[in-house]
């Protein structure tokens, strides 16, 4: 297998260029770099920065088992049919005691495998270096280079992770399922900040009206945004295809509208601020992390343990506060 | 109400020496200081610093619906038996879509509720300036200087949290319950390496001898821990007291080791190295987020949303890596 041969010994000159010629391997290997926090990153992001900006990125958030894997496929099917090309990234910030879970829900998306217009791949986050916020972004540029039309971002609904997603998206979908009212109360604060389009998916089950009728007075409750988008509620049944075409035209209508009122601009330079503030953050974190044994750290440590020094003025003293 | 007009007047000084003399509700405010990442907390951290290390960490971890509410409260009622005092932190890094599960565990907890001898606490970390890791250990320490013998921390089951709690405590507890194979075997890799002890929970619940069979047979793979210590499984129904006692004694037989083994100033130095850490990041970006509109950041996120920089020249730029 010379692909496989040729893949293994290639530098990031050589990924990039064959990752932008749509060679799925090295794109693959791509996102492997950003995953493993790879000392090749640095010049893979060189590489790929004048390539960037070109791709729509649509967040997908919700709870497990709202159906965001099948809202996800049927979105693909969708921006296939209009000729996109779509990358699927889905982002597994767990614990061990849910780990695998995401993985299984990518059986979805089988339909989707043999065509060469749809990439997809999950990426684990936990115990990463840098965290989510240093890893999605990242992950998202690497897609954006390689010349995907839409990348759509999905993460399963536990964690912090929700609301770091929804800050990397262009457009951000919250998805929530009838039967789940309690949840919906619970999150009304949460998610009415992050939610550009409200998805009320499994519309056919008892439950889907009322569920609708509380985020409405959810939303009717919320102080006007300051940006003036209203979020609208799509009523779906993606396992039957139906809501879809609505929720295609909502996501273009919120992408004229990210265009004409600046805030897509505004979004992306938010963005590139903090994928520069988590990697400048990780690069402390390794630089204190990497200090040898008998280290000032490993002083500080023992005059902190034993109640000799607080650890503010022990943080002061090690990077100079 | 004299004790509320003089607490809402109070320093940090009069906070602490009322938190060490019993008083529950300046120990309140102290953990609210933390929650709140208030300026003050830095003034709290050095009067306290001298009256750290007495207490015992006992960090509780397991998926939701396992029974770590039942446990945390039995535990709670063994140690008030013989005597200790006894604080509850209940961490919630919870996104808005299951916020709120945690405060409702907590009614499991009200028989507690009115015993001096015990202080019970739910902190709220998501959204938090530095996160878990930097809110976490500050509480606990805020605990301990305030005299308690024993300091149990609990999470709910999702996230990466699960493994910075572990990081936290002496003695760490991994809850499984019976039907939830699926999740103790992809989770084999992860709990492993936190569990000083496990306990399998609803052992009157059919395929709880299945769970403990699946538990032996990981733990018989592992290799054996550097440190010499094997993690014992209890077999409890807390719900009904049972298995309480054995876990009291393993806890107890995991405090004499860590002691005679130097593991528990191991693990002490780790933590206040993970604290000083997390305290020197957390730094560095309210640095980064603190500076003006139109600042280098600003300038540096303009150029890397056009593509004309790359993140991580530009996280040079910013810190002079």
């Amino acid at each position: 297998m010379p692909a496989a041969g040729t893949a293994d010994r290639t530098g990031p000159a050589e990924l990039v260029a064959a990752a932008r010629g749509g060679d799925a391997r090295a794109l693959a290997r791509l996102i492997s770099l950003v995953e493993n926090a790879s000392p090749q990153l640095r010049e893979v992001m060189r590489l790929i920065a004048p390539h960037t900006g070109g791709g729509r990125v649509i967040g997908l958030t919700g709870a497990p088992g709202v159906g965001k894997s099948t809202i996800t496929s049927a979105l693909v099917g969708a921006y296939r049919e209009q000729g996109q090309r779509v990358a699927v990234l889905a982002v597994d910030p767990t614990s061990p005691f849910s780990g695998g879970a995401l993985l299984g829900d990518r059986v979805r998306m089988q339909n989707h495998a043999a065509d060469a217009g749809v990439f997809i791949r999950s990426m684990a986050t936990r115990g990463h270096l840098g965290g989510l916020s240093w890893a999605a972004p990242q992950a998202l540029r690497v897609l954006d280079a390689a010349g995907f039309d839409i990348i759509m971002i999905e993460t399963v609904g536990v964690g912090q992770a929700e609301v770091e997603v929804a800050s990397l998206a262009d457009s951000t979908l919250v998805i929530v399922a009838p039967g789940m009212g309690d949840s919906v109360q619970a999150a009304k604060a949460g998610i009415l900040e992050i939610a550009d389009i409200f998805v009320v998916n499994k519309n056919d089950r008892p439950g889907a009206q009322e569920t609708i009728r509380d985020l409405r007075t959810m939303l009717a409750m919320a102080p006007p945004g300051a940006d003036g988008w209203k979020p609208p509620i799509v009523a779906a049944t993606a396992a039957a295809g139906e809501g879809i075409d609505d929720l295609v035209a909502r996501l273009a209508a919120h992408a004229e509208w990210l265009g004409t009122s600046g805030e897509r601009e505004r979004r992306r330079l938010a963005r590139a601020r903090e994928e520069i503030s988590a990697i400048a953050v990780a690069a402390l974190r390794q630089r204190l992390s990497a200090l040898p044994g008998q280290s000032q750290l490993e002083l500080l440590a023992g005059l902190v343990a034993r109640g000799e020094l607080d650890p503010y003025t022990a943080a002061d003293r090690l990077v100079g506060g």
